[in-house]
């Protein structure tokens, strides 16, 4: 049975992209030799690094003064780099989830240590993370001010790049791609590949370089961006295959028209999505209408229809969806639509909640 | 044209694995998902996770006590991680090659921030690591000792458990599996996968429950092992292809008859390429013979036929050799003779050293 893969992460991937990576774990650029076992000092394999950084930085029209890194480790690794390689004395945190939370954790290990300061500008945990905060002030004086793009969890997205005084940092772990971004606002932009540039197990890191080596701290070797800024990622051995599905799935989006296709297509299904949670009398959406995210659709039955939890679960994994239990903090369903994810797939589940209210 | 895969790492892996791995990319666990694209925390890859754990403890004979990680980030990763979560005070270092080098290097910076004290016992830099060193004194009052067991650029191995009174802690990243290891001498025995075990992309770890927790510092999140043994490697999202390629070449091993199985074929692979590099006047090994490596064979040319050294490259290439470029830190040739490597190619490399003996 065709399956409809809503997973928040790691997700679905575009068909061709998993078959482009299959034939490569047999033979691997015509070596005889499977991806899986060649070095990473192989010229093929060079070959593979150099045009993943420079699709993803033609897709996200990054500007001179940038590098790409592909790392290991994942985004949470990243929670803890970002401070201890860019606050020199304070930076500014918005939290708006269990990623941003944890963020906000790792910074205050780098407070702990070095003395530097933290400083969470708002929050929306008051209302179960189910909005973005409006309204708040981004103080002048601190290194960066650091927000999640797009809370896989709670489904709320922050589709702007915003205007402030000091350099922005985002994780877009799951949002990347998907819609245009103005780099040069940004000193790093970081997220896992697993959502929407590939399969688990590697990082990119876009990061600007004239930030780096500013601070007068001792950095390990693998936790300084300037060890892997100087070794294009080679510092020590990268995460092979990750890395090459992450191409074949740029090579993709470029085939597609790019970024702006991606985020016309992201709109499209959102919508459609969203036009049914608000249309059919069992469901009804559990955040702010102003910040539903495009990339994690969360929705629970109405009150008066809460028994029918599990039958509706059931009645949609028979026709062949996976993944739409919502996460644990929220309850219900969620509905990741990420890129790789194709009409085909909404519109079947839009036909199971149609369905499943003729039912009722 | 068969190839012969002696490349230092990553590096070749059974062709059964292979497939597999091929096979679960298109069609992972009869989900109609490719592996690439199911979240890690279905059951399903709960499933290889828990197999994974439980094959690495039965083929290394983990006594109880002791938990295997999966992480990612890389063996150089764990260089930081070991005295940030091991040192209390002090800890002693082996110096055998350019891995143990950055491992001591990264104790320094702990030593820098919280005022540890790293001592090196013994280094065998005089001679460019040719040699292991010998009748060196293992501090008493240390928290641990530390040694690179296999040292993959140079070609020398240490195939025994120290006898000592402090905790060892081993960086095994390139002869795992290659012997019976008495893991009740280690408090952490730790590696990249992408020698004896898998791809690129995950790092093992071996850690003794009760070594943990005994320091008094802040430890980030993802940093601490005791968020991954709490999490069971999943504290967040693991490098999921990789890993299920690691329990294929571990249930591999299995059938092949465990570690004493794989030890035996290391030793024969070993011995015949090292009779041959005895016995043929164009070629000599680099190490003390006694410290010969069975993972990565180290020769040179005579200086008489020193100008053959390209001919001799391109002849085995010819023959369908693959990665027998020694490393620029000595020169001439290596052969990586990993547990994936078929004794048929030791034999093809062996037979190209004799016919290019008999050319010359």
């Amino acid at each position: 049975m065709k399956k409809h893969n809503f997973y928040a992460g790691p997700s679905v991937l575009n068909r061709g992209v998993i078959e482009r990576t299959a034939d490569a774990v047999l033979n691997f650029a015509d070596m005889d030799l499977s991806l899986l076992e060649i070095s990473h000092r192989s010229k093929q394999f060079q070959a593979v690094m150099d045009e993943a950084v420079a699709t993803f930085k033609e897709l996200l029209d990054i500007p001179e003064g940038y590098e790409v890194l592909f790392l290991g480790g994942g985004a949470s690794l990243q929670f803890y780099m970002v401070p201890l390689n860019l606050m020199g004395k304070k930076a500014a945190y918005l939290n708006t989830g269990t990623w941003s939370t944890n963020a906000i954790k790792q910074a205050g290990f780098v407070d702990k240590v070095f003395g530097t300061e933290t400083v969470v500008v708002a929050s929306s945990e008051d209302k179960n993370f189910t909005y973005i905060p409006k309204n708040f002030t981004i103080p002048e004086d601190v290194d960066y001010f650091h927000y999640t793009s797009n809370n896989t969890i709670y489904g709320t997205e922050i589709r702007k790049d915003f205007d402030c005084k000091v350099p922005l940092v985002a994780d877009m772990s799951s949002d990347i791609f998907s819609r245009p971004v103005d780099v040069s606002k940004y000193d790093c932009i970081y997220g896992g590949a697993q959502k929407n540039m590939g399969p688990a197990g590697t990082t990119f890191v876009v990061i600007r370089k004239d930030a780096l080596g500013k601070i007068d701290r001792p950095l390990p070797t693998m936790l300084d961006y300037q060890t892997h800024v100087k070794k294009g990622s080679m510092f020590n051995t990268p995460p092979v295959l990750p890395i090459y599905t992450c191409l074949q799935t740029m090579k993709w989006y470029k085939e597609m028209g790019g970024v702006k296709a991606m985020e016309q297509r992201a709109k499209e299904k959102a919508d459609a999505l969203y036009t049914e949670i608000d249309r059919n009398k069992l469901f009804r959406g559990t955040v702010e209408a102003e910040d539903r995210s495009r990339m994690n659709v969360c929705f629970v039955l109405n009150d008066e229809y809460a028994e029918l939890q599990d039958d509706f679960f059931n009645f949609a994994t028979e026709r062949g969806m996976v993944g739409i239990k919502g996460h644990r903090s929220v309850g219900g369903f969620r509905a990741s639509l990420y890129n790789g994810l194709e009409m085909e797939s909404v519109q079947a589940l839009i036909k199971a909640m149609q369905d499943f209210e003729k039912k009722h």
